[in-house]
């Protein structure tokens, strides 16, 4: 199954990349969009909507400051949708993680860390690992080598 | 000219009469609606795009929490929006505020204070009296009786 | 597929029973427990690691004020995580938010908002839907009659 | 008609000149003015007041910190007032959001995000549209571009 | 010497009260007003700029949300202005603490703490012992009474 | 009469030099000190207790952080302190304002903005020409040229 | 040995009564006082001084909005000194908390949680217990008996 | 006897380096580790169940983000724990804190400033000085130290 990711702007790029580069290792089909929920509405719904029947599992939605995006695209699907909510210009991301996590009774939205775009795809990735032993395994590996990394530090 | 006044949820009400109540003494014509940018987007959609047509001014859309309702009304009209942020559960009205103020460039909505209702329908009332000099009277004695009413005050 | 729904305290059970009715809504068999990150930490490792096996397919865990247990709840297993982050007698919740939506870099916890149990129970569903297809429709209904509610809402 | 432009101190000039370079780009005619409702009250009245009679549809109204400089020009007019918070050398731009919007029943401040000045520009724009198809139209090629822009972007 | 005292609302009385009893406390001639920066700019300041002549040494401005009331009475005045924000409905009190401690270099408001009444008082009282002995003695006794009261606590 | 100006760190002097610059422009004698609420608290007590008999006016005391020194300062003496909150490496000087501002009823710290050294200065200089109506005179050109400066920037 | 609980306010007894049954709990002897850093400075500074030498292992010290007592305790003593914020009238504890915790290097506090009083005397058992093995003994006892009653709770 | 050191990861060593050095250059012994307790939480137990058996006084842990690990570390010892809260790339460290100094009764975590690594420190130092004469001593000598190098400061 594939993942879906939009971001608001390109400016998101240089954090959504890291959500991309997870996937990537771990063999994850994705697909990644700039779409505005303020500036090209009409475009994003039609995205949205298609998603399930293309074979989408999730879909990994990253904004800043007024960050309606991952809301608006809970709105038009039922897929599980990831909000990564972008640190901006004011507010430390303050703002970017209330519009994301705050949403009402209803219509989740999946919030990880202010710029946390790697969490948002392991996120989508244990999704996929609910139903997919291959990629269950996958992340086993994942979570062993993590550990070893951090045991092998060395401080001078 | 008629103003339009959307809310994210019936519980927005108790605040969002005031509003109502100000539209009213000024003699401005309104509609009241209760809408939600999540629960009911293509309802939303529909309203909003038509308002124009119906002779509206503005539109004063108010919601709590990652309120995203003046956004993407703001989103699908190039009226003036008007966002009220309603004070919910938790954050003291923080959450909705910057939901709502945060707006990237390009789709401006205008915010007033946590539950101000009753300016965000005094600003409607202005921009309504940039062209009509009845509303604009009407404000003149407005601010007038309004001063009155503080000078008036007596401590016990 | 089952869900596992975890609180850090009995205090918790008054906003979590909220979770459980949406499960049981949607026919989805719980499991419901309390056990604490930091007073039964033996317990609530050993319980966690056998989540998988037993047939659930994501965790559901609620905590307040130094809200540690989602993310020591997803050190322990590759399921999905969905934190509910109480409001509890400070911060109006944003110390529980913070603690559990800043989770580092591997080890994702999906965050709701504060008091956001439906939307966790809702998040879970979504992730049992992307396989399910009896559940998929569970959730179409599920948001046409939300919609519905909101649009026969009548203002007084 | 006309735009009136008023910020606090020179400094926050090169935030604002997104504002007059938005009002030119639509070939509104705009006065741009550096006065404060600190160091220069008696200025500062003297020129709202005039405002109307010059053909003056808004004013925004730009200040950092104990950004009171909006609510004071809302006090001696009722021409809509469009506030712009200015991020200054701490809080991020809390204090002057605060200060902006957060204004009491009877005087409305339309208040944008901190450094919002495109969007201040838009706004007034927008007003000025309810009543004047041709910067309508404008507005509507605006926001098509604006859509294209986003459609055109390609991550690499 | 006298000191003023000015409030943005009537509703600001029931904290500010106790100002007014502080000063009594100290047989310091006080005046009292309701008066708005942003509803009675006018007579607000016709008041402001002839309290110097009128024999007060300091005046006291309370205000709510947008406290823009302490800075614009400083902006007429160079007797020392104190401020005491006003905790309202919502944020805790920091809307007023920061729109009234922000100020920009030039004006200085003397802040105390949300709802910090007798503090202004004692504050203003301060500043006429600077050049009255017979003050400053009642500030000794005062303190002395004051530190009494501490020691003399039983815990049950 | 003359100003003492005290300040807890040798850190804090490139922020706090601007408010000798300023005592020093009015010709207002000042003594400056480093003494810390904690690390030299004995030091702090013998120079507070002294400064009212030495012919000081007021105290200025800046600090950052867990900023206790004005409010210590203000334990030692009925003199009025000024309090200059500091940012330091965290929470953008949060920390250090409310810290000083938020002092309990019985001993008031005049607060100023953060970093705001200058209106510390100024604060002084007003309490001063409470009484010494050639200070008085100072202030009054001061606010006239700072008016004038205000009045005569031009934007490119 | 012995714990020394001092408080600034009475206001903060009923809090902190729980620091006081939690060590009787342990059978540890404890003094405690009501004295204040700013209203009783001297005979704060006398009893510090005099803690260590009549058998005090730590001193508990409880405060609210610019809570210097703590500090102002550590600048007297080198013993460990643990600080409560306690919960004011504004803030939610935020100006205790960051007046408690954010102390210069050099004179440390030991923070706990907002009104947190049972764990600031379990912090204070666990300084004794480094030393006294029947304390230790207890402090499994204690943990165990807490766990116990976490996981013998039921849900209804 | 020795103090234990613990980091959630090598970035945060800059900053804890200063905890090492302050230890040192009072002759205590320590031990310094990368733990983390999301990624390496098994090996973290079994780190932590030994160290009063190996002589270990204290343990600071230290984390930024959802800074779990010195609330983790409590859970597994009754040895004082004192946590550290570091600086992370959003909310200036306000995550940290609140994750850190908001346990719930049962299980206290003696937390230090934002980045105080030197008093956390001082505070394992001031623990042992509890029972250790020497170590009292040099803390004397600290202390007088520092205040003759506050005492020195010269401002140009």
């Amino acid at each position: 199954m594939k993942v879906a990711v939009v971001m608001g702007s390109k400016s998101d790029w240089p954090v959504m990349k890291a959500a991309c580069d997870t996937l990537a290792q771990f063999n994850i089909e994705y697909d990644v969009k700039v779409l505005s929920a303020h500036r090209t509405p009409d475009a994003l719904q039609s995205w949205v909507k298609n998603l399930r029947d293309k074979g989408f599992a999730a879909v990994i939605a990253a904004a800043g400051g007024a960050a309606h995006l991952a809301g608006v695209v809970a709105a038009f699907t039922t897929l599980p949708v990831i909000g990564v909510p972008i640190k901006g210009a004011a507010f430390e991301g303050l703002d970017s993680l209330l519009s994301m996590v705050q949403m009402p009774p209803g219509i989740p939205v999946a919030t990880v860390a202010v710029n946390g775009a790697k969490n948002a795809a392991l996120l989508a990735i244990e999704i996929i690992a609910v139903f997919d032993t291959n990629v269950k395994s996958q992340l086993d590996t994942f979570r062993k080598e993590q550990a070893d990394n951090v045991l092998s530090v060395t401080l001078d």
